[in-house]
C-alpha cells in the first residue's frame, strides 16, 4: 500500500475502503459525489483531507469528515491503457499511475506520427517545480518529472502543437550557475539552427528564472523565433497548480507570436485565465508563492495570452523586438559568462571592507545595489575609489526596483560619478549582474565592457517608464 | 545678480528684463499672465525655462519662447515684511527671499504666543530632500533648510498644530548609520517624556527612511503617541514637490490618530490628495523617483489621510498597535544597535567565500536574502555550516520582497533548515537587517537574539498576507 504522504486518520480511511494513491475512485461525500484519482499529499499539507484529481483536470481536497464512502473503479485498467498507447494518455485517464507509466515509456513515436502536421515546438527541461512532483517516499516536492511527463499531463497542447521534449538537466533553479546558462543558450541555439521548430520553450525553476531569462537575452542574437521560459509556482501534482496554464500560454506564444525574443510566461493574476508574457530582461519574481509572482518592471508585459489568443498591450511601443523570420542561420550565440562579478546590496551600517574584499578575490565588476536614485554612504567612497584604481568596474543600480538611477541630482551621486561609478539607468539589479557576467565573458577589452554596460542591448534599459 | 542655476538664453532673458532669482515679478506670456517669484533652477533641469512660484503656492516652468515681458514688483518689500513679523510669513508673500529671511530669524516666539492652544507637535529634522533645497551657488540640491524653514513653507499647518522644530542633524539618509538611529530614538524618547507633544514627526531623507522607521519601531516600546517619519521625493523649491502634502498628512495623523506606533507618511499616488500612513516595519521604498515610492508590503497602509480626515482600511485587522494613551512614563527606549550584521544578497554565481569572509570580519549575524521561498545554492551549504559552527546566526529572507520564506517545501530549504538556518517568515530584508542589529545591541545572550529574531515584536511579521 502506497501511503503517498497520508497518515493518521486519512490513512486509516484509505485503508478502511481498501484504496490507495493512484487509484481511480468514486467518492461519496455529504456535499456530493465525485469521480477522480487519489493524489499523494504534500508532506506539510493540512491533515485530515484526501486530495482527488477530478475528471475535469482540477484537483480538490475533501475533508475526511465529509466522506461517506470510497469505491475503487477499474484500478488497473489505466496502467494498461497507458502502456498500450505508448504513454499518450487522454484527459479522462490522466492519473498519477499514468504519469508514472509515462516515465517508463519515454518513446513518443506513436504520438509523433499522429501530429506531424502540427507546429513543432522544442521543450527543454532544466528542472524546477514545473518539472517536479511530490516524492512518494518522503512526501516532499522533488525535481523528478521529465519533460515527457510534463507534456503528457497537459494533453490540451495536442490541439496546438507537437512538442518535442528534452531533459537538459534536472536542477532546482537556485542551483543553476552561469555555466548552466551557457549550456541552455547552446542547446537553444542548436534547436534553432536545426530549423525544425516554430518556437523554443525552456521549463525552469522560478527562483532564478528571471536571471536565466536575462542571460539568454544577452547570449542569443538575431533570434528568428521566440524563446520562452516557463515555470510553475505549485507542482503539477498539487491542487491549483499553475503548470498547465503557464505551459499552454508559453506554447501559444511560441506558435503565434509575430515577434522573436526571449520571454517569460507565467500567470498574470491569481485567476486561472491569463498568462503574462514578460520581456526577459525586464521581469522579476516579486512574490515567494503566488502564481502571479512574476512582474514586468517599468513596462507592461509585452503580451497576454487568453485561451488561444494573444493580446498586445499598446503601452510598450519602445520595446524593440525583431519580427519572427526564417533567417535561422543569422543566429549568433554568445554563451560565455564570467563569474568574476560581485553584487553588493548597500544598507545602513554597510562595511566598506566588502568593496575591498571584492577587489581582493579578483572581482572585475562590482554591481552596487544602492538606495534611492543610486546612493551609498560617503564612507564607501575611498574603497570605491581604490577598486576603480585597481581596474575594477563599478556600476550602480537601485534597490528600489522600479525607476531609474540618477547620480547627478544629489551631492552623493555627483561624488560617485566623479570617482567613476557608472549608473545603469533603469536596469534591474538582477539583469545588471547577469549582463556584467556576459559582458566580461564576451569582450576581451575592459573598455568595451565598460561601454556596453550602460548601453541598451536587449531592452534592459527603457527610456520611458510607465507612470500609473 | 544671482544666476541661480540659469544660463544661456534664460539668463540673457532675466538680464534683459533686469530681474533675478528671488524677485517677485509679473510675467506676461503668450499663454496668459502670472504673478509670482522667480525660483532658482536645478542644475541639470531642461534648459530654456524660467521657473516661477505662483501665488497659489504651486511652481510653474515657463518656456522663454513664450515670455513677452517680465516686470519686477516691489522687490524689497517682502524681505522687510518677513523681518518685521519674525519670520512668520503668509502664503501670499512666501518667497525664496522670505525663506532665506526665516533662516536669519529662527525666533518663533511670536508664533508661539499665537498658537499656544493648538495641539503641539515635535518636528525633528534629520536631513534629506524634505529639508533640502536648491543650492544657489551650484544649482544642485543640498541638505540645507532647517526645520523652521520647513514649517514656514507649509503655513497650512497653522490651522491644525503648533509645531516645534528641532534640527538634530542634516544628513542625506544614505549617510545615516545605526548610531544615527540611536540618536533619533533617544531624541524621540526625550520629547515623549517631556509630555508636551501630541505626536512626534521626524523629517528624513527617503533613501533609508524605511530602515530608520524599522529601527525606531524596535527601539521604542510602550509608545503613548504616534511617531511619524516624513520625507519628500522632490525638494520643496521644485515644481511638484511632495513635501507640503506629506508634512500635512503626517501632522494630521500625529494629531488625530487613535493609535500609537512608528509610521511613515508619504504620497499614496501621484495625485496630490492622499497620504499613506505605513507601519514602520512593513514599508519599503519601491521607486527611485515617484512621489508614491513608498509601499506597504503584504498589508495595506494602516491609514490614509485625505485633507484633514483619516480613513482606516478594514483589511489590516491583525496589525497590533497600542491605543494612544497618556502613560508617557511607561515608555522604554532600547536605542542600542550593533553593526556586526552582514546582509548578503544571493544570485547565480554567488561566491560562498562571502559567507566565510563574514565570519572572518566578525559578523555575528548573517541575513541571507535568498531566492524564492528562501533558497541559496547547495554550494553555499558548507560555508553556512561553518559559519553556524562559529556561533554566527544565519537568517533567511527573500529577495522576492512580497510573501513569506518557507524552508520546508523543497529539498534545498530542508537542507538549510537542517544545518540551522532560520527563516524569518515574511519579514522584509531591510527590516530583518535592522532588527538583527537591534537584537544584537540589546540582548547579551546569543540564544535570546536567536529566539527574538523569528518572533513578532513590532508587526514585522504578519500571519496573513494580502491577496489582491
Amino acid at each position: 500500500m502506497t501511503h503517498g504522504g497520508y497518515h493518521g486518520k486519512s490513512l486509516e480511511l484509505l485503508r478502511r475502503f481498501n484504496v490507495e494513491v493512484g487509484d481511480k475512485v468514486y467518492l461519496e461525500t455529504t456535499q456530493g459525489n465525485y469521480s477522480g484519482t487519489i493524489l499523494p499529499r504534500y508532506e506539510y499539507a493540512v491533515p485530515g483531507r484526501i486530495v482527488v484529481k477530478l475528471e475535469n483536470g482540477y484537483n480538490t481536497g475533501v475533508s475526511i469528515d465529509k466522506i461517506k464512502g470510497i469505491t475503487r473503479v477499474d484500478q488497473n485498467e489505466n496502467n494498461s491503457t497507458a502502456a498500450n498507447n505508448g504513454g499518450l494518455v487522454s484527459k479522462e485517464n490522466r492519473t498519477v499511475a499514468n504519469i508514472l507509466e509515462v516515465n517508463k515509456n519515454d518513446n513518443l513515436e506513436e504520438f509523433d506520427s499522429l501530429s506531424s502536421n502540427s507546429p513543432r515546438l522544442s521543450l527543454i527541461s532544466t528542472g524546477g517545480t514545473i518539472s517536479s512532483r511530490i516524492d512518494y517516499r518522503t512526501g516532499g516536492v522533488r525535481a523528478a518529472l521529465t519533460a515527457a511527463d510534463l507534456y503528457s499531463s497537459v494533453p490540451e497542447l495536442k490541439k496546438y502543437a507537437y512538442i518535442e521534449p528534452e531533459v537538459l538537466f534536472s536542477e532546482y533553479s537556485e542551483n543553476l550557475t552561469p555555466r548552466h546558462w551557457a549550456a541552455i543558450a547552446k542547446t537553444v541555439g542548436e534547436k534553432i539552427l536545426s530549423k525544425k521548430y516554430k518556437g523554443i520553450m525552456v521549463a525552469h525553476g522560478t527562483d532564478t528564472m528571471h536571471y536565466t531569462a536575462a542571460a539568454l537575452s544577452f547570449a542569443l542574437h538575431n533570434l528568428p523565433i521566440p524563446v520562452i521560459l516557463v515555470g510553475a509556482q505549485r507542482s503539477s501534482d498539487r491542487p491549483s497548480s499553475d503548470a498547465a496554464l503557464n505551459l499552454l500560454g508559453a506554447a501559444i506564444m511560441a506558435i503565434k507570436s509575430k515577434v522573436a525574443g526571449v520571454f517569460v510566461a507565467m500567470h498574470n493574476s491569481i485567476s486561472d485565465d491569463l498568462v503574462s508574457i514578460h520581456v526577459g530582461t525586464r521581469v522579476r519574481k516579486n512574490h515567494t508563492s503566488r502564481r502571479d509572482a512574476f512582474k514586468s518592471i517599468d513596462i507592461e508585459p509585452i503580451a497576454l495570452v487568453r485561451g488561444e489568443n494573444i493580446e498586445i498591450p499598446k503601452s510598450n511601443s519602445e520595446i524593440s523586438l525583431p519580427e519572427r523570420n526564417t533567417e535561422f542561420d543569422k543566429l549568433i550565440v554568445k554563451p560565455n559568462f564570467d563569474k568574476n562579478v560581485t553584487l553588493l546590496k548597500f544598507y545602513p551600517g554597510f562595511d566598506p571592507r566588502w568593496i575591498d574584499y571584492s577587489v581582493e578575490i579578483g572581482s572585475r565588476i562590482i554591481i552596487l545595489e544602492g538606495t534611492g536614485l543610486g546612493h551609498v554612504s560617503k564612507e564607501c567612497i575611498p574603497s570605491l575609489k581604490n577598486a576603480i584604481d585597481h581596474q575594477v568596474l563599478v556600476f550602480m543600480t537601485s534597490q528600489c526596483i522600479w525607476g531609474r538611477t540618477s547620480l547627478d541630482v544629489y551631492e552623493t551621486g555627483r561624488d560617485l560619478l566623479s570617482i567613476g561609478v557608472i549608473p545603469l539607468k533603469n536596469m534591474l539589479t538582477e539583469t545588471a549582474t547577469v549582463k556584467a557576467m556576459w559582458a566580461l565573458g564576451n569582450f576581451k577589452n575592459l573598455d568595451d565592457v565598460k561601454n556596453i554596460m550602460p548601453q541598451n542591448v536587449a531592452n534592459e534599459i527603457t527610456s520611458r517608464i510607465k507612470i500609473g
